[in-house]
C-alpha cells in the first residue's frame, strides 16, 4: 500500500513512468522483508533484523543484510520473486516493441484496435541523433559513416512533418467510418502508447540488466535508468545496491 | 500491507496455511482495483467505481463490477496478473510434490539437506481410508475392492509405528554424523514440510481450478479449499464470486 | 527431421509463413506419438498403437487415439508439451505486435537496430476496410459509422503514399548516416518485418485458441489459418482434429 | 528424428537417463544449425557453414562457429530455444523433488496416485555416507561431526530394512485395498520413480548450471553429468564447447 502518490517521472520528451503499487513486506511490514522471510523458509526461520545482533535464544547473528547479499552474489534468485512491483509507463511504440519482448513481465497495453491513440509523439533531439550516429564499439547499432548536421535535421524535419501528416489524416479516416485496427497501420513507430507493467523484483533486475546495459538502445535505458534510480531504489535500496554493486564490478 | 495479522489457518491433523500478503489494490487504493485498473490501460482510463454511475463527463457507465465479470467471463485473463498473494503453508510432502509442479508458483522450501525436518507427520483418519476406498467415477484413484476396517486399522499402525521408527533412527543418524540430506532417504512421504508460495492471481485461479476439482487428492483439495474460501474469497471477493459463478454453470 | 522441404505459404500480400522443424516422435518414431509416451509415463506403459488392439500381454485396451481423445477433452495438457514446432515468418509489424506478445513463444525477430528492413509492406484490399467497418456484434474492433467507398479508397491513397514516401526518406537516411536505430522511428506499422518462432504443440494451441476467434484482428487470423490449416494440421492431424471438435462443439 | 536407439545410461545404482529426441537442425538440416539460423533472423540470413569461408556474394565471413560462441558468451540467449531435448529419466523421489522445480522443464511423471511404483530404491554406497559426512566448505550441505564406519553401516543397515519392510506392507495394502495414494504414504524418499522431461536447449543448460555445481546434490549431479557428458556433449557439441569453456574460465 503506498499512502503517498507516487510522481510521474518524465522520460524523453513525452513520456513518463510512475510507480503504481509494491509487494516485498512479509510478516515484519518492511519491503524486503518478505525476500528475506521467502529465503529463510530454507531453516524455517524469519526476519531477524538488517544489522548483526542477538536472536530470541541468545545467539548472535551477522543481521540479515548479510544474508541478502550471500544470496544476491550467489544466484539463489527466488527469494526475489517474493517481491514485485506494478508500473504505469507512456512509451514510444518502438520502445514497447523491445519491451514486451520479456516474457516475464505481465502486461497490459493500451490498443490501437479499440480507440484512437492520442496525437503524442517523440522526437529525438539533434544531439541524440548527431551522437547515436558516431562510431561505436558496437558497430551494429550505429550509423557506419560520419552524419552531418544538415543531414541530421533533415531527418528530424520529415519526422516532424510525418507525424503531423499522420496526425492528420488519423483523425479524418477514424471519423470517416476507417476501423481503428487499420487507420492505424500508418501510424510511426515513434508514437506513444500505455500500458502497466507487473512482475517480481527478480523479473525486473533481468529486465535491468539488459536494458541498463551500454548496448540497450538509448530510449529505452532513459525508461530503465528511470525505474532503476527513482523506483527500484527507493522501494527495494538494500537490493538496488547489491545490483550496483555486481555491475562496478563488472562481474556481469 | 496487511494490518491485522492474517491467522494461521488449520489443514488436516498437523498443518495450516496462513496469508503473509496481498497486492492488487492499485490507484484507487482497494483491494481488486488494480485489475480493473490494468484492464483500462486498452481504453486510457481508470477505476470508476464497482456500481453504474456516472463519470466525471457526465456519462453514465454500467460500473466496473461489470467489466470485472465481462473479463472473466471472456477468459480476458491478463487483468489478473495485477494482483497476486504470498502465502506461508506446512504441508506434507506428497502434496507439496504435486503443488509445486504449479510452474506459475514462486517457491521457498525448508531444505531437507540443511537442516532436519521436525517430526511431524500426517495420519488419515480411518473414514478417510475407509471412504477413499469406495468405488468411485475415478476409479484410477480408488481401490477397486472392498477394503475392511480391519485393514484400514492395519494400515494406520504400520503407517504410525513406520513413522515413529524413522524419528527416532533419523534423530540418531544425524546425531552420529549422517548428512541430513542422506539421513532423510527414508523419510515418508507423510512428512510435513515449510514453504512459501508467491503468484499473482491468475496463476493462483489457474492452481484452484485444478485443485477443488473432486479428481484432486482429498489432501491436496483441503488446502485448495482454505486458500480459496478463507484467503482468496476474503481478500479477493469479487473474483472469488466470479470464479464461484463459472464453476456452478459448470462450464469447466 | 523434414525430409522434404516445407513449402513456403503465402499471407496477406506479402506475407508468408514456413515449417521449419518439428518433433514430437518419440519412441515410436511416428508424429504426435510423443505424446503419448509422455502421457504413458503415469502408468509406465508406451505407445500401444492407434487403433484398438491386443497389447503384449494379450490384454485388450482401446487403442490411443482414444487416450489422445481423454487428455484432449479433459484438459491434460501437460503431454502436448512433448511435441512442437519451429516456423519462419513474413509479418506486418501491428501483426508481429501481438503475436510478441503470446509467452509462451520463444522468437528471434530481425532487429530494425542492426539493419534497414526491407521496402516491403501490407496494404489491405478494399474489400477489407470496407467490410471491416460493417457494425458487427464487437463495435470495439470496428468501425461504428457507415464508411463510404470513397473515403475507403482515400485511406489506401494516403497509406500507399505514406510507405512510399517513408521507404525513399528511410534509404536516404541510412545513406546520410542517420543510425538504423532512429531512422526507423518514422516507418509505419504496416511494414513487414522476419522471424522464427518456437514452442512446444500446447503454446501453439493456446495461441491458435485466441487467433482463430472471430474477434481476433482479420490480418493476425490470416496467420493462424495458415498455421492451422496447413502446418499444424498437416504435422499434427489426430490433435487439431480434437481442436476442430471442440471448437465445433463451442466449449470454449 | 534418431535412426539410430538411443542407449540406457545407468545412473545410480538402480536408476537410468535415455534420450528420447533432439531438435534443432533447422534448414540446414545439421544439429545445432536451428540455433545459428535463429540468430540470424536478426539480419535475416542463413547459416553460412561453421567454418570461416565466402559467401555467394563472394563476401567472407569468419564461420558460424564465431557467431554461435558470441552468443554463448554475450548471453544472447533466446537462439538457444530453437534446439532442445526429450529425455526418459529413473530416478529417486528426492532426486525429482528437486528437478521438478526447474519451471523451464515440462514434465510427465509416474503417478503414486493410480498404480504401485515398482519396488526399486536407491542405496547409497558406503562410500557416499562416508565422504558425505567429511567437512566441506559448504557445511549446510554436510553433517558437523566425524561420522564411524560403524554408524554409517548402521544407516545403510535401517534404510535397508525400511525399504524392504515398506514394500512389502505396501504390496499389502493394495491388495487389501488401501487406496494407492494413501498406501504410498510411507514411501522413503529414496523410491524410484519415472519420468519425462523436455525443454528446450537453453532450459537444459540453466537446469546443468545449477546441478552440475560442487554444491548441488551428489546424486542429483549424477544426473547432471550423465545428461551433459552423454547426451549434451553428443547433439549439441558446439554448444557443449562453449559451455566447458566459461566453466573453465569460472566466469560463473
Amino acid at each position: 500500500m503506498i499512502l503517498t502518490p507516487e510522481p510521474v517521472l518524465s522520460v524523453l520528451d513525452n513520456g513518463n513512468v510512475r510507480c503504481v503499487e509494491v509487494w516485498g513486506r512479509g510478516d515484519a511490514g518492511e519491503m524486503e522483508c518478505g525476500i528475506v522471510e521467502a529465503a529463510r523458509q530454507s531453516t524455517q526461520g524469519g526476519f531477524r533484523g538488517w544489522e548483526p545482533g542477538v536472536d530470541d535464544n541468545g545467539k548472535s547473528h551477522k543481521g540479515d543484510a548479510s544474508l541478502l547479499r550471500y544470496m544476491f552474489e550467489h544466484d539463489h534468485a527466488t527469494p526475489f520473486e517474493f517481491a514485485g512491483l506494478v508500473i504505469e509507463v507512456t512509451a514510444p511504440l518502438f520502445v514497447v516493441g523491445q519491451w514486451n519482448r520479456h516474457r516475464v513481465l505481465s502486461i497490459n497495453q493500451a490498443s490501437g484496435r479499440y480507440g484512437p491513440l492520442p496525437d503524442r509523439w517523440y522526437m529525438p533531439t539533434l544531439e541524440r541523433v548527431m551522437s547515436g550516429a558516431q562510431p561505436t564499439a558496437n558497430k551494429q547499432a550505429a550509423g557506419l559513416r560520419p552524419l552531418s548536421a544538415t543531414n541530421a535535421m533533415r531527418y528530424r524535419q520529415r519526422l516532424a512533418r510525418r507525424c503531423e501528416d499522420f496526425a492528420r489524416d488519423y483523425a479524418e479516416d477514424n471519423d470517416a467510418g476507417v476501423p481503428n485496427e487499420l487507420a492505424r497501420l500508418g501510424m510511426p513507430q515513434n508514437w506513444y502508447t500505455y500500458l502497466r507493467y507487473s512482475s517480481n523484483l527478480r523479473g525486473w533486475l533481468s529486465w535491468l540488466t539488459l536494458r541498463l546495459d551500454r548496448h540497450a538502445q538509448w530510449e529505452h535505458r532513459q525508461y530503465a535508468e528511470t525505474v532503476a534510480f527513482n523506483i527500484i531504489a527507493k522501494h527495494f535500496p538494500r537490493t538496488w545496491n547489491l545490483f550496483l554493486d555486481r555491475n562496478a564490478r563488472g562481474s556481469r
